[in-house]
């Protein structure tokens, strides 16, 4: 029979998880494994709230082992290095982020592309090369090989800095796959959340035209003056579509719940390209001939591999991008998963592990 | 009032038109415009019979006005030209592929891509500037500004050669666009019709590797022997579709009618693209997991612009490509249809009209 969780390595560890479809979270007392010649051990400061950690601590995907400890979106400090490890030393800033495996030797992983092999090891619930379960960062500490280890940029702020992890990674990737990265490409983000308002960012950065498009008219003032988006759509309001048709190169789309994809496809140009980035539960229906006509393509990505992860945490730092969040104390957690299916949040959930996780000894275990 | 299509124009014009949803085809008496200075006028040789002509004459898109003469894989001879017409001159082989017109000015048009353009004019089925239908090529004799004419290389077939002009470029210009061109790269070809044969033979040309994927075991033969395919998997076979998982760059679609695309997405490498260039009727059901995990993407295509249309015409001539058809008479076109619909054509159906129409003179008319 295995062993328990948390007697299984010979580490302490100490997180909130998940037991059930309830997706309530709650203190976990586990293990981890011991410093391997090529890990990296890290203390965790921050992460952040993903909507993948919703998805996934209440099973919508099916494919969910409890308990789970969620958290892809990591930063801490390193407490302790391998012998051969050369990326990042004791005291260094580090992040973790979606990823914490993959063969190394397929096309996709010789190719930098980690996220595409087809024996990915999740951050966490996923079964680790040792048979293990992964834990993610809702989690005093994590280990993890140097590979799938981020350098920190000095200027970068770890708690507003972390959602990039998925987040931002997420968004840079199909910028840059699908060529919507030249100045003055008009790019479309559907859905100003945790996803979307990052998305906005990059696409700035890149030197893009962006338009906005939600269902919450509230959004407006926020995506014009806060985010610097250049103009905004309302996705009910047909006169404002309809005004936009044909005007944008590409489409960002990060609302993780299924809805039309006819009227977005409207508003791209010939050649333009729908990129889902978010993952809802059923199927779409697709008007085959929103593709045909004007030769438009859907494309989707799932965040992105560890070389262009570190070119995006690089890239963010230079250009002052971070998420907007609001930093929580772990105990306010479950709140936080409640306010965020109601997107009751601007835009992004922060735990503050190191300051607010009570100890294992502070709980009297 | 309009006046009827038989004394609109002044030249006078023959040909075959259904009137209503029965799709039945008749002799139709109509007109064509005087010669424009940059317009050329041809002799209609041959026309094929596209799967578009069934779902036109049926108006099962919802778009059709009737009555409606098809056909957009027209080669004839030129027999006049205007004064301003540089591109052909009179005896040319020709060709008038799936557009008569567009703006000439958007920035697709200015881009060669004159199928993108928001005011294209198809063949038939169309509102041209003067206000008339456009009418095809199941007629004997037609007109159209020169940038829309095709000239037809020295050593294609005019009969074998037509289809083409359709058949050709919707799959000619995927396979370049996607950058499924490269010697070596895997292609899939879902449904060996009229589309799919000669996507095979395009793919062959371009030094791919090509599997077929149909769902008639019988197509296995002559996707190995007849077209020189390199492999091929029954749709059906789940164990067959399993061995061929994560093998493919690229997939082109041209199956018509709805069907599942989360076997057709596993077969694909990540990065893979799977691209439609069928046009069913109703939205398909897509799976977005189908997309994110390996960066798949779901691309569409309807024929091209002529520059391309040319570009592809003189490939297939250098490569020795044609469609494989069978030339029937015209009076035989609705049992064609018939046949069409179940498939029952090896590949496809080409009128030989120049021989076999019978003149209005000769129905007594």
């Amino acid at each position: 029979m295995a062993k328990s969780s948390e007697i299984e390595h010979p580490v302490k560890a100490f997180g909130w998880a998940a037991r059930d479809t309830t997706g309530l979270l709650s203190p976990f007392k586990f293990s981890r494994r011991a410093t391997g010649e090529k890990d990296v051990r890290l203390k965790v400061l921050f992460c952040g709230v993903c909507h993948s950690d919703h998805h996934m601590i209440h099973n919508n995907w099916g494919f969910t082992t409890y308990p789970i400890v969620p958290g892809h979106e990591i930063v801490g400090v390193v407490t302790e290095v391998g012998s051969k490890v050369e990326k990042v030393k004791v005291g260094d800033n580090v992040g973790i982020g979606c990823l914490v495996g993959s063969c190394r030797s397929c096309e996709s992983c010789c190719d930098n592309r980690e996220s595409h092999c087809e024996n990915t090891i999740d951050t966490y619930g996923s079964i680790y090369f040792d048979g293990t379960m992964t834990h993610g960062g809702y989690s005093d500490t994590m280990v993890a090989d140097e590979h799938f280890i981020l350098r920190w940029p000095k200027n970068l702020p770890l708690d507003s800095g972390a959602p990039l992890l998925c987040a931002g990674i997420t968004t840079y990737s199909p910028l840059k796959y699908y060529g919507l990265d030249k100045p003055g490409t008009k790019i479309g983000v559907v859905g100003l959340g945790g996803l979307g308002h990052v998305a906005v960012k990059m696409a700035k950065a890149f030197g893009a035209q962006v338009t906005v498009i939600d269902i919450s008219e509230s959004k407006r003032k926020e995506a014009l003056e806060k985010l610097g988006a250049d103009s905004f759509l309302l996705n009910s309001d047909q006169e404002q579509m309809k005004g936009a048709r044909s005007s944008l190169d590409g489409i960002i789309d990060t609302v993780p719940v299924n809805h039309p994809l006819a009227p977005l496809f409207d508003l791209l140009k010939p050649n333009g390209k729908l990129v889902m980035v978010g993952a809802p539960e059923k199927p779409f229906e697709l008007p085959v001939f929103s593709l045909l006509k004007g030769r438009k393509l859907l494309g989707g990505t799932i965040n992105g591999g560890i070389k262009e992860t570190q070119e995006m945490l690089d890239f963010a730092a230079k250009h002052n991008i971070t998420a907007d969040v609001e930093v929580i104390p772990m105990d306010y957690v479950n709140t936080a998963m409640e306010r965020l299916l109601k997107s009751d949040v601007r835009y992004r959930f922060v735990i503050d592990i190191a300051n607010t996780m009570r100890t294992e000894e502070s709980l009297g275990a």
